[in-house]
């Protein structure tokens, strides 16, 4: 992988990418879908436990993932976070070939003021990201006085060319009241935006992954219910972008079992006279084959061909073939 | 994290580090398992699909994860790559501290040849490694053969020091016959070692996760029945090894309804005239705290103290607990 | 089980129910949670795709479950179709006792029409139920307009005495607005009522639980994501209700790797040479037994006692307790 | 549903049935597959436990599901049992049509003795079910001693006409040793039978369903790895069998961008000046339609049609049709 740290101009702010490298062996991922993560942190700091594990997260799922640490602190008007968000937005579409992007296809995704400010790229900005995931987002300028920032209420900015939104969180958030996540969801559905909206029951602000890695080693932080919002979330985006691209493999599924020939199970060959006395002639190494092996049975000599070249060589299966077509059934 | 490349004195045989680092937001997980992982290729290369994505998956589970290219090639003999696959896991134990692993608790992982390596150090080995999670594993040494190599059996090396194995593959790989799982399964049995073993009726050799990226592109090697064995081995490693710890975070339970007091939920206080009285006095924020979020309601007043600390402050709270504790029911 | 239609005194108005009997085998469930349903169908029929796999699916996993078939058609008010559902619920009430219920624990679940019917009973009626399962519901008076009948809002009726609500939608139902669940979802949390909703991004309307067999064979009534509201509705209701008792049956745990007795390994035993020797003393059969099943060797012999008794009887175990007593380590 | 008792001739003998009614509205779903179960209980009981909570489970999954209760007790030769069993999957052949069963897909289900009784039926019965599910099953001959009665070895019966198996087991099962299931696995192998094989590392015997409600209220008898096999063995036989069929339904997705007419988003032909006309004109409701809805925007006017036909009448989609056609791009 391409495990890189590319710094801003400015204190504390950078990107930290997680990148698949490419492989002779997975051409069909040269271009993966990127996600980039704004950490929560109420805009005063950028909390780790909502960063790699996040990233790695999305990262052994097949996708490219960043982190973009953006300013904080009291004295940050939202604009500077906001700016920082869209230079890393840009920063991945720019450097889309060598970081194996799939440029069409990057995600936001954020928690808490995090989710704020992915709101606010996908929804403010003129180059789109394609899709934003939030977690717990603030979302109403009313959060701005217990940030005690001017923030922008990002329900105030959708329109129909906002990007997909994949959200979640807890009915009973202390921290950030759930209808943030309900008055955004309103405005996406005034908007045409198609949406998927998760509000479990229970769960503290700041769950993150929820899971025991990410707790800080409180209980309370781990919610196995919660959970699930990740692996949503990738369904989600296989729905919105597709899977990565796979081929039928037709050679292996190419079984007849009403005509004798290559493609027909051994074991069916085996059981009619004229066709066991040429394989046993012509692959005299068949019965041992099949006594390791006796699942063989059910594959076809082209099958064996392909998977065991020493036992089933090319030549002998063209011999085969040709002998198996002269048979009259 | 700390992603790096320790080259052997070996061409082509390096271990690759995929290691979380310390963070001051996550205590509980210092040090954390480890799973060292032997790539696939009938020892005839190392699989890059059964390499990094599988160390990637671990990672993202919060484990550390490392994978071994070991000595591969038609004129190696087994000892080489045994050697190196010791050497390896002797490094993880001896850097145990600054990769961050509780050397108590490394598994090794290997698919096909990689899966008979990784069980012939678990079980051949002196210093052993605690576990072992084998996909689709050679084991016989009728597998040489297939091979061209001297392999030894591993099914008959185990005794009742082995570690616990967990192991996958097909009733129908056509490669790897099932019983070398099997067999092995058997000797672990008649040694006592607890395993846990899942053969999927149908799947191609060489799944790695069975999902779409690490298919490489082929539809066939793709299959969402058997890529359930990943999240099946990580039920597993916390049932051998137990989860990442998190201690009761009591506060936030202690909920006590019948008693009127900082534990009680506010709503219930609200009900009490007198109690009410003694809230509006000392909270004349709680008001609009309850208009902007309702589900506050359900929370004490030393739950908000500990979310909220600008709205429910130390000094409130000490002055709350005294009033209410004076009321008499 | 039970399975038994009562008729009410109104043509096609019917609790059809679905019981669990006592079993002497299952005495901590002799009293279930229940789920009380009423299929969809515009206030005009009450569908079987939403009735019966329904009370299945919820009766699988350990409930009660009826189905109402309550007054529809275009001359029918509203108001008959409510009373059908209060009489249903009161029926459920005073026959807990024969229906093997405990009526603190029953939900009313109900799909589209029929959602709007079980969120009107969990407001409007004196008698709540203590859960309500809505499957993309109508909620809005507005929605009266479209099935052509004087409907209440009943997003105007939600008081904090409505009980918590689980709400699935899909994003794009074009039959009823998704803009109802959050409508009603936003009405719970201004009263602070706790709730889930899960609204998924696509899926038509209709489609109950999603799967080929609820979907008249049309494929856009299959639908794995949205399936997966079944399962979190069951999470959901353990959340609020608890799962059925269990007690922890502490002998089989009760393992003492280092004190020497009859709560230890028998493996440990017979590494310790007197010991070795009152054991095959007193337990001839004992090697033979490790012969059939080495696993054998973990447990302690009070285990084998419990789940052998005819090789570890009662006398044998009190005599090897004495015996075992007396040694000195 | 059909829920009935067939009592035989014998005392204590009897197949309980939990059988789907058919639905005019379920009409892809008139013959199911079914699945018959032999409870266990060592030969001498019928264990409740592994009786209706499975038989609704598998109902629940739409499948018709049947529990025989079969001669049991220490005088009772196995001869008995067994005829009892072929008897009652001759039942289900005979009956097939009035019990809505697809009589080509019936599987055997049994637990403990039971699934020896299941795989005695699979492997020695000349009808043959087509299909077993074996949990922790008595299989080897060696069994009998232990249940003091003369037992076939099922594994000495298996042949190439054996249906394929689906097996679930525990490494640490004490009373009834793992080798049962990796004997009979072994078996199938060497007879070229697909199967699949679940064994987990722990759990005590007699597991069941492994969920609260079956577990007796034992702590030891809830087991949430474990209970997993259920799903797969769902999954397992949707491999062999299929799901039950749907057809395409062609309608909804049939979306054409980039053509305007009848079958594009109405969205888009709103953002055409000439079809916008069209539209206004001749759908007067659909401005007030689109602000309840907005979503709907993003279906075309034969979907409209066909979900709110009462907005989007017949008349209207043929004028319509008619109309865009004549627009010039």
């Amino acid at each position: 992988m391409n495990y890189f740290v590319k710094e801003f101009d400015k204190d504390n702010v950078r990107i930290t990418g997680y990148v698949h490298d490419l492989s002779e062996e997975l051409q069909n991922v040269n271009k993966r879908p990127a996600i980039l993560i704004f950490p929560g942190g109420g805009y005063s700091m950028c909390s780790d436990r909502e960063a790699e594990p996040v990233a790695l997260a999305y990262m052994a799922e097949g996708y490219q993932a960043f982190v973009l640490r953006y300013s904080v602190g009291q004295e940050i008007p939202f604009s500077e976070s906001y700016d920082d968000a869209v230079k890393a937005l840009n920063y991945l579409k720019e450097h889309g070939e060598e970081l194996h992007i799939d440029i069409e296809k990057i995600a936001v995704a954020g928690f808490s003021a995090g989710g704020h400010l992915a709101a606010s790229v996908a929804t403010m900005c003129d180059v789109k990201p394609s899709a934003m995931i939030l977690g717990y987002p603030c979302i109403l300028a009313s959060m701005g006085k217990l940030l005690k920032k001017e923030l922008p209420g990002v329900n105030e900015e959708v329109t129909n060319k906002t990007p997909p939104a994949f959200i979640f969180s807890t009915s009973d958030d202390l921290a950030v009241p759930v209808t943030n996540s309900l008055e955004f969801a309103d405005a996406l559905d005034q908007h045409g935006v198609e949406f998927e909206l998760h509000i479990y029951r229970k769960g503290q602000h700041g769950l993150s992954l929820a899971k025991t890695f990410t707790s800080s080693g409180k209980r309370n932080m781990v919610n196995p219910a919660v959970a699930k919002w990740f692996t949503s979330s990738i369904t989600w985006l296989k729905g919105i972008w597709g899977d990565f691209e796979v081929e039928d493999d037709s050679e292996d599924f190419e079984m007849e079992k009403s005509v004798l020939g290559i493609n027909t199970p051994v074991t069916i060959l085996l059981n009619h006279e004229h066709c066991k006395k040429i394989l046993l002639q012509k692959l005299p190494d068949l019965k041992s084959m099949l006594e390791t092996n006796p699942m063989a049975g059910s594959y076809s000599l082209s099958v064996m061909n392909r998977y065991s070249p020493e036992n089933v060589t090319d030549a002998m299966l063209k011999e085969l073939e040709v002998e198996l077509s002269k048979i009259e059934e």
